[in-house]
């Protein structure tokens, strides 16, 4: 292997494969990212076995090979060199990479890439195409609502249905969800319904762009996502999702808009003092008057008040108050919509786009006590 | 207490003296701010009783009184807080604050002030003033060189010499040095030579502009620094300071300029193969040129070059990479002054500035074998 490429290239590719690396070193290989030259292409890779990574450039290659090197420090060094051509060559007796870069020079140890696992192929059985703005909007959202517990493995990840007419996908750790759909024509025959893993959630979140799109293939155990010039493959949570359409309240009793900025504020506020407990805060809803309160604890007090127009019956409810916090942070509407029904029910907050898309999220009560 | 002033001013002077705050929590009172209002001066001050610091602030006052509350959560809520005028009040009978601004209410439990410790009184035996920035220019190349040990308790610190027409500051932590003097006017008619601890020299660092002047008061167990309306009180460190004179090379064989910039660069590239071994790194001078070796170890091999032109014999000397790029940090002309004995004599760095002021950096040799 023997190539030359721009260090700015180089340093963008390894930034995007990075996010497959492994994270724990239990297959020592897992924590390397995988090069191959070939006919002046560089095809970089790197997997954890759940996720899969590859991205392709352009290099002056003079020799073909392949290699396995360690990520972190691959990164590091290509991330210190200037922004000039770089001149790579490979050893292959010893697997050691040969770095040049103006009056720089490095020997990195590699790996034998043989032992570099294949990434999954995926059957063609299903293929569509989305919108990328609107996947990764769709994305942010359902993510913050995945559960931590690998306990219940399908609680882990996002249900994502694709219908012909229709894109779909809701998640929840059981004491919120988050459900989200848009009106985009895939042109399906059939409809997909399938787990896609929390963390492919964050990385394809991480990757995509606000332009172009993205074409995504599924089999009964793998996704492919491809978009910009990068594939990332991901294996699917086995297991059942609940029934979250029996959740979703049809009805309310009450309903206001609240002033997205100025409810986050209040809501951040609040929280300081009611960490230091169990992050619990009362929202209550008045005529003209929405109050979050945290409770008289040992560290203080907190009451914030923000002027709204209620429909329907006073409410009250007691919510744990980072649940809140982390979807006012990914809402970008000026305004958002709460619906109540009381204090043993959901709090349910409500948007719609202009374009039809539609996303609810639910916080379901607590039953501690706050003032 | 009773009085109400703009946030941002509360959130700067909270800033200010969070910097004093004891991050170990052995005596809880010492994790809080204690604030005083006397006639519509707001006083805060903090102290982890080896650094004390204190600064006013105007407010609107109603009522007199003081108060300690917890440092982090005041600071976490005033920083949360819109940009407006907050009206605070204190329940005397519980140590609670009530802190109002527009429609958010809080109260926080504090603590009895009378069990807050006076900052200690420094007697006036020794009076002087310094330009701002050029004391915070000699506090950043001295910070560098300090030791953790503290079984030495005196390399903890900096060297603080005060003469009629010189201010010297040094430090060491016996495998480098930092020495700094600057011909400034005291119209001291003593001479002064105190030990600062390592973290007053960070915190003055971290608060010092580079406008205006620095009041200093010394005696035997205390300094005090006022600038910019903030007082700093710390204890000095008691003990003796080892005799650097002895140690910084009259002469040198040879000597060279290196830009600062390219060998800054190269000094980190070869440190990310370097570190993962001992950080060693090997530093040869030829006739025109400067090479920088990491180790051959077993994540691979680091070698840079840089042109120079050399004056003497031919060098080369093992060092710690890691205080080279510390110095290489804090230094902001174009070029250094690079001098070298031999390969069992420290490899000493010399910057003089324009005022006359002198800067001389030494990192020991180590004997490990790098290639």
């Amino acid at each position: 292997m023997k190539f030359s490429i721009e260090q700015k290239d180089l340093y963008k590719a390894l930034n995007i494969v990075r996010r497959a690396v492994a994270k724990n070193k239990t297959l020592p290989i897992l924590t390397g990212i995988y090069l191959k030259v070939e006919k002046n292409i560089l095809s970089l890779k790197a997997t954890d076995l759940e996720l899969g990574i590859k991205y392709n450039v352009n290099v002056d290659s003079e020799e073909e090979g392949s290699v396995v090197l360690p990520a972190m420090q691959f990164i590091n060094i290509i991330r210190e060199l200037p922004s000039e051509k770089i001149e790579i060559e490979l050893n292959e007796d010893k697997w050691q990479l040969q770095i040049n870069c103006l009056n720089s020079l490095f020997k990195i140890n590699g790996f034998d890439p043989d032992e570099f696992p294949s990434l999954p192929e995926v059957e063609a059985s299903a293929e569509f195409n989305l919108p990328a703005a609107k996947f990764k909007s769709m994305l942010e959202k359902v993510k913050i609502s995945t559960s931590k517990d690998e306990t219940q493995p399908a609680l882990t990840g996002a249900l994502f249905v694709v219908k012909a007419e229709e894109v779909r996908m809701v998640s929840t750790n059981t004491y919120r969800l988050s459900y989200v759909d848009s009106p985009l024509k895939t042109n399906l025959d059939q409809i997909i319904e399938v787990i896609l893993p929390g963390s492919t959630l964050d990385e394809l979140n991480n990757l995509l762009e606000d332009e172009g799109s993205i074409d995504i293939v599924v089999d009964n155990n793998y996704a492919r996502f491809e978009f910009a010039g990068i594939e990332l493959i991901s294996r699917l949570i086995e297991g059942k999702f609940p029934n979250y359409e029996l959740v979703i309240p049809d009805e309310f009793n009450s309903k206001f808009k609240a002033d997205l900025s100025k409810l986050h504020g209040a809501v951040k506020r609040a929280s300081l003092i009611a960490k230091e407990d169990a992050n619990i805060i009362s929202i209550s809803a008045d005529e003209g008057i929405m109050e979050i309160n945290s409770t008289e604890g040992s560290a203080g007090y907190a009451h914030e008040e923000l002027s709204i127009e209620l429909s329907g019956p006073d409410q009250k409810i007691n919510i744990d108050a980072g649940y809140l916090i982390d979807v006012l942070k990914v809402l970008d509407s000026e305004e958002i919509n709460i619906e109540m029904i009381g204090p043993l029910n959901p709090l349910v907050i409500k948007n719609e786009d202009q374009a039809g898309g539609k996303f609810i999220y639910l916080i379901m009560p607590v039953r501690a006590q706050a003032s």
